[in-house]
């Protein structure tokens, strides 16, 4: 396997989150599921907690934040991840590698995980929220695709839509997992939906395990059903270096 | 040329929008512009245009939508352009046509585009709410695909990673040519854009053009570097029906 991307098992005390600030998140759960989400105020959720207003808006700038409490130690995480490569790494399996990040924020904690996906999908304004964070993840893979794709002709094209790409095969996987209220094993699904981008944008889903001398070297011939044996033979022996 | 999306320039009763709408949309960007997003009230636009509020909210639910104003009409053109094709349609291609649909939409008006571009760059609840309606296009694409791509094991992933994708190019283009106040080709920056999606999904971007007997049947063999010469002619053989 190439380098791990970090996750919470790290120690590390910047993104180490006190116990006041569990107990307003698991109290604001508890009255989210209780009573619904805009029926909850900040003042419920502070008394149930039993700490001041101050002390919530020290941790969570809005409602709603509340809602997703992890996210912002995830991008901080996940731009880390990427900022921490030699520049010598696959460019897709890093991004790859980079997304799975957030689907082990989610599977750290499935009860909450479940929860929290039902609450989204009935308060438009969770959704509006879960997309602003979305477009915040997609925009972290862009910009470290473009710096490595800064040479290509169509780098910031390309960037923009592997990234997209990523974060669309990530979250098909995140929703089955949630589907299945966390039953299903979330690892297998994501290898499986990354490997379909890798796949499709031209790196190989292993070729970062191998040594480099062990890497397949591949070629890819394009010819019309018509065209001649001849020429068709003569266009790979000329592309293998065999003449 | 395959069949083209239907654009604003047919004529269409139901999306013909009557003046009071237009008076509105112009009372709103130019007190917009003139003192801001947040410091105009929907009071001042009723009174700059000289309508009761009423009228405004018969028209836009809220003050976003009126910085939006063509959006619910480009999706619905968009789902019956993705419902009217015969099934017969190449789907990548279907798709990168149905955005086309949402590049036309802004390309008709470039001051506008190009005015609204601005404010929703320094308004962060109007990128909030471009992210929706950006997810509501994404979403029609990716329910279109699914429904094409139901035969195959991976049917929805491929569905979503594909519209992602075609919303990731057609963005990268449209940015392109806001950015250059309207002045560069957006069609050519757009075509460019989706034909690096088609290639990287496996359908041609030229495909959809050629009479059946003209298009190219392509075969892809891959291979190791490595492998003999005698394998690989063996396959392309196989694969050809020649042997």
């Amino acid at each position: 396997m190439s380098e791990e991307p970090r996750g919470r098992d790290t120690a590390d005390t910047t993104t180490a989150k006190p116990p006041m600030r569990d107990a307003l998140v698991a109290a604001a759960f508890q009255l989210f599921l209780e009573r619904g989400y805009e029926q909850t105020t900040v003042d419920d959720i502070v008394t149930l907690a039993g700490v001041g207003r101050r002390s919530f808006f020290r941790y969570f700038p809005s409602k709603e934040d509340v809602v997703f409490p992890d996210h912002e130690r995830c991008l901080t995480d996940m731009k880390a991840f990427l900022g921490a490569g030699t520049g010598e790494e696959e460019p897709v399996r890093r991004v790859c590698d980079a997304a799975r990040l957030v689907l082990r924020m989610y599977a750290e904690n499935p009860t909450f995980s479940v929860q929290r996906y039902r609450l989204t999908k009935k308060v438009p304004g969770l959704r509006a929220y879960e997309l602003s964070v979305v477009w915040r993840y997609e925009r972290a893979l862009a910009e470290y695709l473009r710096d490595r794709f800064a040479g290509r002709p169509d780098g910031t094209l390309q960037a923009d839509v592997v990234a997209a790409a990523v974060v669309a095969a990530h979250n098909n996987a995140l929703r089955s997992w949630l589907r299945s209220d966390g039953q299903s094993d979330p690892d297998t699904a994501v290898d499986h939906a990354l490997g379909y981008v890798q796949t499709s944008f031209g790196s190989s889903p292993g070729a970062g395990d191998a040594p480099a001398e062990e890497q397949e070297d591949v070629v890819v011939v394009i010819s019309r059903r018509g065209a001649p044996m001849w020429r068709v033979v003569r266009e790979i022996e000329s592309t293998l270096g065999r003449e």
